[in-house]
């Protein structure tokens, strides 16, 4: 596993929003940035789900691409993340992540009507054609409406130059089996479902792309580092300790529940996009409870 | 049922675009309309699912919206589509398109993060507190992500002024039942499933919104004539007889075949956005051969 | 629609439990049989999932196959209901059920394995083989955890002889569609599913087998009724009014609330077995009130 | 982990039939238990899924019990497979296995109608009233048509006597999670879904129920060494090795496939009962093909 430019922990930061007229802050996106990387993180991946890139209008989105990338400054491989309806969009935003110095792009194909492989196939191999920095498919049917297979996306691997890596985010561990079977081992999957990032590690798993290290950073990397020296007792103890959180955050709504935790533990955010509402009282409640469980 | 303004057969416009540049080709998307009310549409719904208004920059959404209405210039009711991720910018859709002229607008809640019914909520209140034309409520979990259970959709037209209307497209008629059942009948919906139509009717819906009319709207009229009429077997007979090009049009997508459609009836609206693609050529012969059969 | 041996109202009667020991009552099961036939069933479906025979054991089965036979006496047809894990068991019912006069069997393939369309395909045959009477098709995937495409189906009626009609039970709409157009509309079906009864008329069902006829048999007739005579409006009234107890005894268990609604309204028929319990006192209230409503 | 009875492999005999009329062969079934034996089984599970125990007629089904308690002859633990309809004969059946000496009972409750969380709580309280062995909660919504939620098994652990353990064949390791937590890691669950093994182990599974020491014990029991030594690198090596054909037994059904695989080692067992037919020769062809690899 040790030779992919992209391994262990992959963290997502939110996108923040000043309090003044919902705009971004960059300056706090960039002292966010700062946090994780000192924390410990192997990447970043900024405009994920996590970062709502899909709230974002256009230009907002470029001044938050080049800004991530100029803050992290190489000290860790950046991934950007593309997912744009129309396929000249996504060549574009592709483009632009390239110029700016992203180290690689995950490409979700987002889609209204359902894509036939044909079109899923070439939308991918639009992009890649327009860049030259590796492209992470990015399966996540939950939010993106497309489900493609492994055989797909194995076939992509192989057909479409620059695409080298898969984020599986479906949470069904028989697609990582899939994977791994058709290619032998050799295609590095990562993981995008923080319930299933022990099963993950434990199938081969390269990598978890998560936004678990915008709170509790050291957990993530302790069931990363458990896995990588192969002690399975360690990485099911300190998965354990850490799943409540991790499906807290996934069944609110990351950019809901990582922007509460961060105010929580007195990074102020701002609020989520309208019409995604700041999480409430009881679940505030609740998130400060297991946050101080994990810190004690 | 003969007092609501929308009723009948609700008929989609696709957006052509020109084969220079790809943008929009506003002249031929007036003698689009101009065709549909000619053939008996009893109201144009334009940026619908069909116009793949998703596909659309946020310039050519505003001239398809002011162009439709303009065109269609009172002849009949006009809904316009809003479906936009923010709730800011759906405000600022919906405010556009009463400013313009349309009759109701019908608003889809697109999510990338699952929404709360709170934020559900919120999101159609915001929209209503900011115009005073009536709102149809969209429900299409496949396209959108969020699935309205009916308690939610009645409690929205109980406590929202202006949510006066329910488009169901989950393509499930116990929703119908069940929208009937919850307001004694007098919730007005309208049905968005093409494979469904015969029996929406029957259960009661007031109108059907439906790609079809641009293809066979004589057949779509047959369908809500025999209905309205009480007449079951002809109301049978013509469903059937359209019911494989419904299938159709559906499971190949309403913009690519609508699109392949109205080409191989000599009228040229251009291909689809990409990743959408042109129907393929078998498709075509299938499509060819059914529109063959309906119109012998 | 008129040529066929089973149109209408194919009624399940529940097989009574009695008190002492929870044996077959078969007293009162006559009496519940003649009840049904003369508030108008066109005809009788002993053994079905109503009727609790996956809970008899086999002697109990043999009995009430005979019984419900001789019972019904030739006043109108019978059906017996066959549904055994085995296919020898299952030819070996059918074959008795034939020899006690019963004009025809429907066979539902219930599974613990899955069963490839080979399998089905010869479980069928086999049964076929060995009787000479018209087999039912039953599709219940719900129940019997096998889904059989209307594509299967259609093959089993063309190259089976002896299998001549469908009941499906999936709830599905677009299943009868489907049955419609590969059959040119020329293969009976009967709709299982309650609240779906209007719209399987609607889209050309020849019958409906039900349960709803122990407890509210006019209203059944009333919408079948309607349905012959294409009369729309009516059938959707009182397919409307009967709707809630429809969807009532079919998500409480049919022999738990038809046993149950029976007691309510005078006619003693034990409860069913055990695990399934006698629907609890809140269950009855919200029965009687609906049962008083259609009966005002 | 160690202090429970069951623990590591837990193998399922199939039952074998001969050739003459399709009878049980105790005889057969004997050696296949020494063999399951001698190869390292931990323990022994008759009348299971694999063992076609719904496909046996009353007298066949105590036949086997008996039968197979006996050959163990306690040289490992026996936990025997309860799956009936009727409380009354689950009951039986359990006591009769209590009666021959098994160390334990599985008990799937199956369902024809839905039952509720009242009525599968019941069936196991009268089950446990009758008798003084260890119950294991068997969850299979797959075959048995009743799922049941985490949260009723662990209350019918702590409110019933016996119930003790869980076996687990939803395939969806969050149901392992939500038992762990909601237990404090206490209760012993096993996983009974062969292409999750390498997960089920590393979320903390106590054993693996299977049909695949039939044909493979050694890999079986490599996987449960290298996962209880908390060697994670040699867990996942020789699990991705036996996937293959943890998925190809699965997916064939596990009587199909196992009576195959052993006919292919020269271990003749017989066909399974109709409806199921012997695997075709192309599924045979593949069969030997994975366990010649795996074999040699």
């Amino acid at each position: 596993m040790s030779n992919h430019l992209f391994k262990g922990i992959i963290s997502y930061p939110i996108t923040p929003f000043n309090a003044e007229d919902g705009g971004v802050d960059i300056k706090t996106l960039g002292r966010l940035i700062d946090r994780l990387i000192e924390d410990g993180s192997h990447a970043i991946a900024p405009l994920g789900s996590t970062g709502e890139s899909a709230y974002l209008n256009v230009d907002e989105w470029y001044e938050v691409a080049e800004a991530s990338v100029a803050q992290v400054a190489k000290r860790v491989p950046v991934v950007v993340g593309i997912s744009d309806l129309t396929t000249q969009n996504a060549v574009r935003r592709a483009k632009f992540a390239e110029t700016v110095g992203a180290d690689a792009v995950m490409v979700l194909p987002i889609s209204y009507w359902k894509l036939s492989e044909r079109e899923i196939f070439r939308h991918y191999a639009a992009i890649c054609e327009a860049i030259s920095i590796p492209v992470m498919v990015y399966n996540n049917p939950a939010t993106s409406g497309i489900d493609m297979t492994p055989e797909l996306i194995v076939r992509m691997v192989k057909e479409i130059d620059n695409v080298t890596m898969v984020k599986e985010s479906s949470g069904d561990i028989q697609r990582m089996h899939r994977l791994f079977h058709l290619s032998n081992g050799e295609i590095p999957f990562y993981n995008g479902s923080n319930p299933l990032a022990l099963e993950a590690f434990a199938a081969g798993a390269t990598g978890w792309c998560t936004a678990a290290p915008n709170l509790i950073p050291e957990w993530t990397l302790r069931l990363y580092e458990a896995s990588e020296a192969g002690d399975l007792k360690q990485a099911r103890e300190v998965f354990y300790k850490q799943l409540p959180l991790l499906q807290f955050i996934l069944k609110g709504g990351l950019p809901t529940t990582i922007k509460a935790g961060l105010k929580l533990q007195g990074f102020e955010a701002g609020a989520p996009r309208k019409p995604l509402l700041p999480l409430d009282s009881a679940g505030q409640n609740e998130l400060a409870a297991m946050l101080k469980q994990l810190h004690d």
